[in-house]
């Protein structure tokens, strides 16, 4: 018998007799209050994807010697429901993550699926917590579904057993300090990402080497590390966020500059979203909007210059994240966050 | 009061009532099977170090939104607890090991110990579990210290609690071909580790990359991968096991070469007792042992010119393996495991 594929319909539900109280909006923190079920799918080399399930949430079993808590097999989407204007449940672009978390899993030797047969799971978890997707702008439940290997072995190897879940966390803003401008250290003293290696999976390899630099410029005052490359000083995203700069040049124009997708950096659902917008509806005569690169240089000249008009971050957690701030060399580049430079057309 | 410090003398034992059965050496598969017990210390930012205790092994029950599962917080350690000719039990260099898993802890922004105080722990450890030291050679206690972040939250900041725990495993060879020599491919198709990077921290981050490559070079008939960097080829390591090479010059001397410890290779244990015992064992006038790059060309061109004596690689789960060939670009760079290339002293 070949392995199972995905299949939605066989879902099984049990329902937590004891729900949870819904928290109050203000006392929202990113990721640390969750709802009151989890969705979990097995996998086997052997008989591939089994009954998927909702059930309370409860904390998972694992052996010490499982392959995700010594060889980093887990990898993770961010994604949220928001409820519309008529208070309609909605998923953003789920479809982009679950391509994406299919190319994350089989760079990490992880088991892929239908990303479709996943989505309507999810949507059913949905109906499930309904009551946990929040009110309000800015306001949602963030959907985390992860992928993790649980063979047990200490030979390094692909996973022959696997587990896909999905929790959920409704949540505010993802910064502590609200919704507000980041500053940001430029960082080149470490390094994120490189050709050819992992810097575009969404893999929880490519977290833990980023903290001990944020605890750093944390030190220094700022939120967040905007990640350099090369001799060059290439600009590549921030961690948590793609990143923005607007431009305005000699002749009056202005550009929308965001990096290239050149494997380095984690293609965003929203950086994608904000490109698709700003090419849809800022006027074309005054705006040019490019995937290219650009040096930490380049920016701190054209600020010196009075050429940088703003920066921004993009990410499903971090939404957009106005950026006011950057150190390079201790010198500061600031960015003005209270223009109108993106009027629409 | 000031977080706790590592304190071996708190620790408490509770031994198993249910012993398991020793496996016959022959049926020692490398890390699948485990001694009877776990031994564990929890950590928490405010408190510091915990109660060591030494308990049945058991399963982790892990909220499924702890950071180990998300971001990688995990590093680990590997040793081995040896027999000596006395049937005494010793292990191999531990404080080594320490030295090394606190550098990681330090990177991964995870927290350092005293590691005096864990190797006190480890030796309690194989007093309990002496009888499933095997004797033999090649033979071994298999130690896997651990160390995960085990705060729950999806915030990408650095754990305020984590997990120190230590399993052991009776292992025999390595590789399931047994005492062989191993074939890698040269593989540049992907990258495992880059300047400022963490390639010579041992997190289990640098293990999830390498596993597709190593999947994609099992189609092709090779163990392993070896890890070539930059345009110019340099060789770093295999991921498993850091690489040497001995070659002839023209002049009839000898070289033993291995790449430097460059922040790009794991400065292994086994690597450094080669080093020291190749420079305190073999004749230097007829020797010289070197720390230097070397490309995968230079090592195809001493081959082909009939100088390339022996290739090996070292580890603590790999010992010295002997290497017999290389596949680069297609082409086989073969080596003669079968000479007596190092005569000592």
């Amino acid at each position: 018998m070949s392995p199972a594929p995905l299949d939605a319909s066989k879902l099984t539900i049990t329902k937590t007799t004891t729900p949870k109280e819904l928290l109050p909006k203000e006392k929202l923190v990113f990721g640390k209050s969750f709802t009151d079920h989890i969705l979990e799918v097995e996998w086997t080399k052997e008989k591939g994807w089994g009954v998927p399930t909702i059930t309370p949430y409860h904390n998972l079993s694992l052996n010490p010697a499982t392959s995700c808590l010594h060889y980093s097999f887990e990898l993770f989407e961010g994604m949220k429901a928001y409820r519309d204007s008529e208070g309609k449940i909605r998923t953003f672009r789920g479809d982009k993550n679950m391509e994406r978390m299919n190319r994350s899993a089989k760079r990490a030797a992880l088991p892929t699926f239908d990303g479709e047969e996943f989505m309507k799971l999810i949507d059913k978890f949905l109906t499930v917590e309904e009551r946990f997707v929040p009110t309000g702008y800015g306001y949602s439940l963030y959907l985390r579904p992860t992928l993790i290997g649980t063979n047990v072995g200490l030979g390094v190897s692909a996973p022959d057993h696997a587990l896909l879940y999905l929790i959920a966390s409704p949540v505010g803003p993802y910064f502590s300090a609200g919704f507000k401008p980041v500053s940001l250290e430029a960082t080149d003293y470490a390094v994120r990402a490189w050709p050819k290696g992992v810097g575009a999976y969404k893999l929880g390899a490519n977290y833990v080497s980023c903290i001990e630099p944020q605890m750093q410029a944390a030190t220094r005052g700022h939120s967040q590390n905007l990640w350099l490359f090369g001799e060059e000083g290439y600009i590549t995203e921030v961690g948590a966020m793609n990143v923005f700069f607007a431009f305005v040049n000699e002749d009056g124009t202005k550009e929308l500059v965001t990096p290239p997708l050149d494997g380095m950096i984690l293609p965003g659902v929203t950086r994608d979203s904000t490109l698709e917008l700003a090419r849809a509806k800022l006027d074309p005569k005054e705006w040019s909007v490019n995937e290219r690169k650009l040096t930490i240089h380049e920016v701190k000249e054209r600020a010196d210059k009075g050429e940088l008009l703003e920066a921004f971050g993009t990410g499903t957690a971090a939404i957009v994240s106005p950026i006011d701030n950057i150190e390079f060399n201790g010198k500061n580049i600031k960015a003005d966050c209270n223009r109108e430079t993106f009027v629409v057309k």
